[in-house]
């Protein structure tokens, strides 16, 4: 059984995927990454993996062998299916769906033992094309609603695997954070006439105070209301909603600031975990160009989110975004 | 510096809070609790805690002294803090106010060594009324919204002390969580003049698959769309939008289904860390009677929350609610 539940109260969407030979206690272990054994991920591996999607191989023709620079696979484990109609229907008072969509990883470089931050800048370049590749060609199925780009770096920010990769999942629904961001996005924009990141942007680069990296560009950031210490968005200057739309010399900037954002992350907080998700705009069927624009959201995984957060989508953050950006302005790095 | 700050796109509060001393890496440790050395919770600690705001010590009349069953004391590193005015202010674009409110905590019992759910009946009923006395004294400060109570059980779900404890956060804002799911109760409220709490209890009693525990006042299930593995809900059967005014017997019933839903969940997943929050109405300026049902979110902390959660509020649940709820009323408790 694999199927999509709606929250009769929040609206919020839940993916049930029932894995029935674990035992309720097996779900607590898995605390650190497995290591030794084969990587899938690395040269040579390549039949371990569904069948690549796409794959930076210069000079080398053959798929699902080795010589690739950056490749992407269908998810062995899958949260969603690709197979399928979406049988949308109510259980009682409820709703769900099939949990149909797709679920690929991008594998950000051959070796096994490198972090995205390490990559020399073409290759950080090549890992953005592949987003942007897969973003725009997940686009067209017209049964997915949303693309979502994110990344799990470190056992303590969900990784499972060591080797580094991103993970991209089309969802069928447009989540319920993403309606959230356009609507808020949405009312700045009917009350101002004006995109709220813009706002922002023109705010945090008169302010200066939380400014974290900037190039002709980009422009990296400590949001005012930051939830997480060290939490850094990375946002275009010139208003854009999609992502997918970026010119190539467009990536080239964005895997500059990029990298360093990660590197002065990593010098600062000893290469702590984290997680970055991307936010841009819905794929079908939501007209939002004026008023959204996407960004890059890097989450430091340092504090443990609690009951208080649970219960109450409000944080608490022991380190203001103003003491972040200036240590993280002052991080040494190359 | 301690402040409030609001996220201008999603409305979300954020309590910023500085700890000068504290270098970057320090925040990354604290993944154990301490142990050894003395705990403020213990008998013969009372000094070690701000005042105590209530205790129940049958038969001794000393307050801040040993003899106490429960006692409930000011946070001495308050999120929020009770002096002042709230101040609420713009700065630029942005939305703040000073970071004022309570926290407090119930000390659920004077032994180190025990958890909640190994409390006898009588010591769990004390704990509830504590609460039940601390919200509604807490609710007539007219600068408080919302009084947020929640638990955090084991290191992994944030606990910081050992020793076994609630927390108690008032805060000068509703919640963007709270607000939302008075929403989506109010939208159903509005479709079909009914409570959907209510509906759902009414389904979940018909329908059975998902149910953990019952008794005459109170059920304990599994909700439909559960984000995590054995996510358990409590709710009062009868139409009860305040937690605070539950009658002695009620809270008496309230409690064995407590302890007995703890106990199925603690056998269940070898005592696997939880967070839980009672989720009530709002304290003042919101009249949500006809249509918001008070009930106890138990999460246990079996799975990590990572990017796609973070990016999107969807969340992949590997145990259906309906096969959680078989193996827990299988349990065998005492």
């Amino acid at each position: 059984m694999q199927e999509i539940r709606k929250d009769p109260i929040l609206g919020r969407w839940v993916i049930i995927a029932s894995e029935r030979n674990n035992r309720p206690t097996d779900l607590a272990v898995h605390r650190e990454l497995p290591v030794g054994g084969v990587c899938p991920f690395c040269y040579g591996s390549e039949s371990h993996t569904p069948p690549e999607v796409l794959a930076f191989r210069p000079g080398q023709p053959f798929p699902n062998a080795p010589g690739w620079q950056v490749r992407v696979v269908p998810n062995k484990y899958p949260a969603l299916r690709i197979e399928g109609e979406l049988g949308r229907r109510a259980v009682g008072m409820y709703d769900m769906m099939n949990a149909i969509g797709a679920h690929e990883v991008v594998i950000e470089s051959p070796l096994h033992q490198v972090q995205l931050a390490d990559l020399p800048l073409e290759q950080v370049t090549c890992v953005l094309d592949a987003y942007v590749q897969r973003v725009q060609d997940l686009k067209q199925d017209r049964r997915f609603r949303y693309i979502l780009v994110f990344k799990n770096q470190g056992a303590e920010a969900g990784a499972t695997l060591e080797h580094a990769h991103t993970q991209i999942i089309a969802t069928p629904v447009v989540p319920k954070r993403v309606s959230e961001e356009i609507e808020g996005a949405r009312r700045h924009f009917d009350l101002h006439e004006r995109c709220v990141f813009c706002d922002i942007l023109s705010e945090e680069t008169r302010a200066g105070v939380r400014i974290v990296a900037e190039n002709e560009t980009f422009v990296a950031l400590e949001p005012f209301a930051s939830r997480f210490p060290y939490e850094t968005w990375i946002l275009p200057r010139a208003h854009a909603p999609h992502f997918e739309s970026l010119s190539r010399p467009a990536l080239e900037r964005l895997s500059e600031i990029l990298r360093e954002t990660l590197r002065r992350l990593d010098v600062t907080l000893e290469r702590a975990p984290y997680n970055y998700v991307l936010h841009t705009s819905p794929s079908n069927g939501h007209e939002v160009a004026e008023y959204y624009h996407w960004h890059l959201e890097i989450m430091p995984k340092l504090t443990k989110v609690a009951g208080f957060e649970w219960g109450s989508d409000f944080y608490i953050n022991p380190t203001p975004p103003e003491e972040a950006a200036l240590v993280l302005r002052q991080a040494r790095v190359d």
